[in-house]
């Protein structure tokens, strides 16, 4: 079997958690797969390279910052290619331009396009443990990329996919995908599988254990994912294509505090408009979620939405600036909200779970703010302060616990 | 005009002395020349990653070592060119591989062979500034290897030649190459030039301006280097193929207390014993300086010679293991002794140098206990505690001071 594993920074933050990562793969070494391991940097390595060029340069060069950073992961694989080395087991470590990693050109948020497996395979062949370094690639110019956030773990599945990997195994913090988070909902439940469209959702709302790009390249090109916590031995969570027939309604419940609601009061009601005020924010890179429309009086409509709440400075100055473009009165914003989701992909085929979520909500006397669903969410804006005890009440009445 | 400028680890240490390297690379830059700086790793961080190599393994794999140094300097230039970037001049960083510099695959010691040129003029052409990694290269399996001690050094030099440089400018700690220690000698003047050749005895015996390696490339490709400091503007000292027509006899004076005499008793008086005695260290790293063979018995004789004190334990644990073969009856070692030596192209053809040394040291009361002389220098072992008198003697003797 060939075995593509990746580590997060914390899981090689020290001397005791290298060895650590070192041994759980070269267990596997030894019953005869090959192994692949891509690490990212050390504990809070990143952010210390990220303040030291600050401190040269408020605003440094997108091109030289990635130059920089890859050092971080470079050190990681050297380290535990030493360590396993240590213990007995041939390995060698390969950074982007060694592999070599093609991405695209734009520094800090490259995107994989190809790898070559050629070295790999080499150093397969030998029977070496290969460790390659996450998140960074070299662009056509032979330049030092970087991914951006979550790019390790889009690394480890783009080699799982290249490579024909049998499994591709996400070591994190925590032990799996769980019904909500246990630190707000105790009797949380841990899940045996979920589908890459469930986990699309979990991730973008809030649950942090999988980024998005990651989940999306693993299911385009069909690479099954393994989650799991590289300091206990429990069994994980695995993502991948649906296939069960009959499977629960709902998987889970995920809440995200990162948000705020704006609202672009007294717009003509004339064609554009809302493309105007979603076009604009998209250009500045601002995503933005749910979206209501008010269908009130004749002439003028409210449009509003969310945003999440760290774009919400640059949102409001954007509009504001363009607000006599976009025909509007006045632009209001609201920071103490927060967004509730459940996640299923059995709510498709099952009318009435929007029903019984809203009904929990208003038993514990929750309001709705705005609503929003899609194929396998639904997701409700309540008042922040409200957050946890939703959370509770909707995880109960979908009986998610253990 | 094309400037190769070169900076240690100490000249690049923290915010400021970066801020300072940049300063004076850019008023080259902005007069019109093309300007390629080569630096080490910032201050003491190469130390540091040999003691976090070691602490996961004590006998860490080299290519692994070679993998985790290299992100030294590719720190250092990265931050240099965000620095050069906030000064507002375009600049560009490139690591061994993306230049490519190719070498020897010994790693640890790797030797240069070949640097392509062609990414360098492209950045060049556009006017930036480039900023090259020193210490490192690539060897054929496209592995990154380092050069081993005075490696920047031979960095900037081999680019020199590569490029065919108008000036390689070697900024270190002192400001140029001094008549002798100036910390022993209060009175020692620097030289505005020395030869290739002189360097080299000066740099062996002691003066740790440059190494031997970079001197040697220097030597061979005519490459003319400046000695200067980065802190002062105090005009350096020129190292360049001997021109004078009229010159100083002597040079300089330099001291080596790194050095301990192992003397060889009573081995058979038959050929090839000296052969075996320094075929046996040579094969072992460990180099060999002043030797002398007795000629006083018939049978037997004894054969001394020097070590550098660092390398005694080791040359003693050998040649007591092979004592038999080597048909020695005794080995012995004196640790507590150093080498002066003068230096100078003039005394080729000036008898009685040699003469004037020994009547210097005698007036001093300093007892010679061994006497080596090449072509451009003469030194003399004698007890580590004369060693500061001595010189001072010597320079007087020569005229050497302002």
């Amino acid at each position: 079997m060939l075995i593509v594993k990746k580590f997060g920074g914390s899981s090689v933050a020290d001397k005791d958690r290298i060895y650590n990562v070192a041994r759980r793969c070269i267990e596997d070494y030894e019953k005869g797969n090959e192994v692949v391991v891509v690490l990212s940097a050390m504990g809070k390595t990143t952010d210390g390279l990220i303040a030291k060029a600050r401190e040269i340069n408020p605003n440094p060069p997108k091109r030289e910052m990635d130059m920089l950073l890859a050092t971080g992961e470079q050190t990681s694989v050297a380290l535990m290619s030493m360590a396993m080395s240590a213990l007995g087991v041939p390995a060698v470590s390969l950074n982007a331009a060694q592999v070599a990693m093609h991405t695209t050109s734009a520094y800090g948020m490259a995107k994989l396009k190809r790898i070559d497996t050629e070295r790999i395979r080499h150093e397969l062949d030998a029977r070496k443990i290969v460790i390659i370094t996450g998140f960074q690639g070299i662009n056509k110019y032979d330049d030092i990329t970087t991914l951006g956030r979550g790019g390790s773990d889009t690394t480890a599945v783009a080699l799982a996919a290249a490579l024909h990997a049998d499994a591709c195994e996400i070591y994190t913090d925590v032990d799996g995908v769980y019904t909500a988070d246990p630190r707000i909902v105790p009797n949380a439940r841990k899940l045996t599988e979920v589908s890459y469209d469930e986990m699309l959702e979990f991730a973008s709302l809030g649950a942090k254990v999988l980024h998005n790009r990651s989940v999306e390249m693993a299911k385009r090109y069909g690479v099954q994912l393994v989650v799991l916590s590289s300091l206990t031995r429990a069994v994980g969570t695995i993502i991948k294509e649906e296939t069960k027939v009959e499977r629960m309604l709902v998987s889970g419940v995920a809440a995200d505090k990162n948000v705020a609601r704006i609202s672009v009061i007294g717009v003509k009601n004339e064609p554009g408009i809302a493309f105007k005020i979603f076009n604009l924010l998209a250009r500045h890179h601002i995503n933005v979620d749910i979206i209501i429309q008010s269908i009130g009086r004749e002439e003028r409509k409210d449009i509003s939405f969310t945003v999440a709440r760290t774009d919400l400075q640059e949102a409001m100055t954007l509009l504001n600036e363009n607000r006599e473009v976009l025909t509007a009165q006045t632009i209001a914003c609201e920071e103490g909200v927060a967004k509730i989701s459940i996640i299923g992909a059995g709510m498709t085929s099952n009318p009435g779970v929007a029903a019984k979520m809203f009904e929990s909500l208003y038993s514990a006397n929750v309001n709705i703010k705005m609503i929003a669903t899609s194929e396998i969410r639904i997701t409700v804006l309540i008042a922040e302060e409200d957050v946890n005890r939703a959370m509770r009440t909707v995880h109960d009445a979908f009986d998610l616990a253990d």
